[in-house]
């Protein structure tokens, strides 16, 4: 039995909002919410109201600082996105989501979206593994965050009433927090060497780097693995004199 | 080629609630509105600002002063209930439901939904020839007009083609001979720092290499990149002296 996806509202900006995406994900039985850096702070007092009902999903509703934060100890991570934006990830329906994450066994799942108007940035959108898109009218596509929330919480729903699927014993893939350090590691190693140079490309470079290392879906083994190699590179110096 | 289901909203009280309606079916191309004595009258300025956009469906819904008028065109009717009635009908989910309205080919399809706070009364659920009801949370049934709508749209979408999943422009993996020239590369550096040792372990730990960056099928940009690094952090040696 695979476990629920979290949702994770990054940068929500109206408690309304947050309390209609919590009524959302009840209707559904998705009952854990983490928020990062809501706009206007956590608790918000509009937001029980337009639960109508679904407090418990906000009286457990977690606060990060950062999504580095709220996504260390999840094995897939999946960003919602109304178009698709310059990364190459799979894009998938919320359907497919679905099927995919109780296909996924063991390791948490969670599905990332983003502030009301501006929807997720593309350094958000790139700690995902998979981005997730509605196929929607290509001349009105006009849902708000409660909608793209009830439509991902519905599909995971429908997949409920299935019996699972056999489990895969592949390993899941390593949390985001051990992949965040691989990723750091050798960030630490290429930037005296001049590699993020020129400065303005730093951020794209990054970039292609993270979803570069993001796509393998590492296990825990692997990336101890990787960072084992990344620490005999660096006796370079030594070694080689 | 099914004609998409026209939504009839009975008796709706706020036109806030019939322009949010409006807009959860203009997301997934549904245009045809039929209203059954809107309480506050029709126009209602109400439902402008909260169609954000999809007027082009107020513009043209149809106002009726009873079911039996706005249903007198119609071949299949469908009604909204959140819980069963007392009547016997068949129940179906949204899905099956739209899967009936596209194999229905000719003939106009209709859904129904009831006032936003007491639903559908029985002798116009009667009407119908099938209950749609959304599978919900047993213990929290909380959907609101415009989210009811929204399934029923987005299911129907789904047997569209605008509903087929978008396209990923995923490169194909790196041939072989790309993906071997990463992993040689890295070799000739492990190799001299002693990361091959104890020697009789040499083979289980290429091969240990080889499975973790065979893995990630990376297209051939990636591998490029992928090199780069690795020729950057050659220069180790030279510059950290």
């Amino acid at each position: 039995m695979s476990a629920p996806p979290i949702i994770i509202l990054v940068r929500p900006q109206l408690g309304e909002n947050i309390g209609k995406a919590a009524r959302a994900m009840l209707n559904f039985g998705l009952i854990e919410m983490r928020l990062v850096a809501p706009r206007d702070g956590w608790p918000n007092p509009t937001a029980g109201p337009a639960a109508s009902g679904a407090d418990i999903v906000l009286a457990n509703a977690q606060v990060f600082p950062t999504l580095a934060e709220a996504t260390a100890d999840i094995n897939y991570v999946y960003a919602t996105t109304v178009r698709k934006r310059g990364v190459t990830k799979p894009v998938i329906t919320p359907e497919a989501a679905a099927q995919e994450i109780l296909a996924h066994g063991s390791g948490r799942s969670a599905i990332l979206f983003g502030a009301e108007r501006s929807g997720l940035e593309s350094d958000e959108v790139n700690v995902a593994r998979a981005i997730i898109t509605v196929p929607i009218n290509p001349d009105f596509g006009s849902l708000n965050l409660a909608q793209a929330v009830i439509l991902c919480a519905y599909e995971w729903s429908k997949t409920q009433s299935l019996a699972s699927p056999p489990k895969t014993d592949l390993e899941p893939p390593a949390s985001q927090f051990e992949l965040d350090g691989l990723i750091a590691q050798l960030d630490d190693m290429l930037e005296p060497l001049g590699y993020f140079t020129p400065i303005d490309r730093a951020p794209v470079t990054r970039r292609t780097l993270r979803n570069l290392l993001t796509k393998p879906a590492w296990n825990a083994l692997e990336v101890r693995t990787l960072r084992g190699v990344l620490t005999t590179l660096k006796r370079m110096r030594r070694t080689e004199q």
